[in-house]
């Protein structure tokens, strides 16, 4: 391998005729709305404030707009406050839906301006795999990480400003769709992207400190109760752990801190799979979220419950009080084990 | 800013010049040593194991060597049961000695090879600021985030070959040095020698699931256990808690494992100094870190009690039990938070 492979910068690139495309429907636009869907992300939030302060730079009056105001971790996110519920008087000449491929996935934001956004000129930027496309235009990538990405490919390809306060947003969009640059779905070209925003000023400590390293006491004391109520079986191969209303009170914590506390018992040595089983409100039902490695199917075991989902974090809605649940789902985990 | 000025990849490169020096050495030799230094971390071992692999590919007898076995959590590493605590019968054409720019970084296993390393030929490839350089060449750039990133520059330059293996070895490094591309260290071109790993065929997972995400029981235990003796003070800005023989005891846990424990405390929301007190074995001596935000000095705190550090990180050893020295410091932390 010598140095000149290195000169397929950014590649694969988007198709340019697309590119083309949809600058023919953003240069004749004045007032430009960008949408992120709702229980909005990193993603589908950077991808629209960091669009929207690239055209602003290009002269475009651009509202970002979503159905949810933004978690407040992604205070740091430039140009934040510009981010509206609504679309006011719905006075845009372009509309740009990010991370979704259907209007409906904007939620109420669509649902309120139903009339107006199925009749608007739409441009579509998304990555999801299941995408339709619901634009005029539509550059949609599933090889992408992020749409941040495919939003950063089209601002280099139309040759557009990229400076640091629209780099930060859309690193935000890279760093949280792949875990800083962790999960499989980062390629070269995700990786390149990156070094572009880089150049561009953005620095990730920015968009890590308050995303992955800062928690609540509350939910780490959470966590903790999670881990001293923890058992194993089949040698460590299975482990399980439980939170009520008196858990989560203990903490002080509120029932959205247990996200992914599944996953962390998952992830300790030796574990083939984990389960949590919670409990809050409603004693006489049980909600169970399942973990494994390969090639455990915890989907297969789900389904015997009621519930679903794939073959790694699967999950099920229990109608029996948590001491009941307990023992049911840990002996089919331990039969799983022992027919593995 | 237009596409063309994403045609200077990979810069800034190495001297080209330093480069040919580099070969100069390495291609008339048949056996070569690479060392890493003791105590190795993901760079001095991806680094070493990298380049051993890179240059067998190109004819050589490659022998890494590091004073210390590898940590277990390095398992996945490409022929790690190549690397060798010892030099043998010293029969080397050329020494690279990598990630350290003295020979005494590498410890133990120049204690016991001195006569021979003090006259081999050396190729010294390393990014800390500190390096002289031990080398008849010398590749240092502290510019670079990791070793790993100055020996795929090195291999790019020079036309070696990379193949997965290698890569795999050297995306490590990269990855160790920097928290997966989070820390301020990480430069354009980091991200882009990151590409260049990926596109030969390196994935990220293999590397963080064992080094970042899977944890001992016990380790979770001990950290649930110094969750729940944190006390905080000054509405949540000073946090402090403890550890002793009988918690690690309780959580089946071993010293080694309370690792960063004053960084999970500073993590915490709100937090702006965090104190991690251990007492082990000596119960008349307790061991304090402080960790802080700006614009706290925590160096000046520990320097009163005898220690030192830096700004953010800092420790000291206080000669008094465990019940004494708490409520001494938490006092010192309390005037500092009063005084800003």
């Amino acid at each position: 391998m010598d140095t000149s492979s290195y000169n397929t910068k950014l590649a694969p690139p988007l198709d340019q005729a697309l590119v083309q495309q949809a600058m023919a429907l953003i240069e004749p636009a004045e007032r430009i709305a960008l949408l992120a869907h709702e229980h909005p992300d990193g993603d589908c939030l950077g991808s629209a404030l960091g669009l929207a302060h690239i055209l602003r730079q290009a002269g475009k009056i651009c509202v970002p707009a979503c159905a949810d105001p933004a978690p407040d971790v992604f205070a740091f996110l430039p140009d934040l406050a510009t981010l509206q519920q609504t679309l006011g008087d719905e006075n845009f000449d372009l509309v740009i839906a990010l991370d979704a491929g259907e209007l409906t996935r904007f939620g109420p934001l669509y649902e309120r301006h139903r009339a107006f956004l199925d009749q608007a000129t739409i441009l579509n930027i998304d990555h999801h795999v299941s995408s339709s496309g619901c634009g005029k235009v539509n550059i949609i990538d599933p090889g992408a990480a992020a749409t941040a990405e495919l939003v950063v490919l089209f601002q280099q390809q139309a040759g557009l400003e990229l400076d640091r306060d629209a780099a930060l947003c859309l690193l935000t969009g890279l760093i949280t769709d792949t875990a800083s640059f962790q999960y499989t779905s980062t390629t070269p070209r995700t990786m390149e992207v990156g070094a572009t925003l880089l150049q561009a000023g953005a620095v990730a400590e920015t968009i890590v400190q308050p995303i992955y390293r800062t928690h609540p006491l509350a939910q780490l004391r959470l966590q903790a109760a999670v881990i001293n109520n923890a058992r194993t079986s089949c040698g460590g191969r299975i482990i399980w752990s439980y939170a009520t209303d008196e858990t989560l009170e203990v903490a002080g914590a509120t029932a959205e801190m247990d996200d992914n506390l599944a996953g962390t018992l998952r992830d300790i040595e030796g574990v083939k799979i984990a389960a949590f089983f919670k409990s809050y409100g409603e004693p006489a039902r049980t909600r169970l979220s399942l973990r494994s490695t390969a090639p455990y199917n915890v989907a297969e075991i789900c389904q015997r419950f009621g519930g679903g989902g794939h073959a790694r974090a699967a999950g099920a809605s229990i109608d029996k009080p948590l001491p009941e649940a307990i023992p049911l789902v840990v002996q089919a985990l331990e039969e799983a084990v022992h027919k593995a």
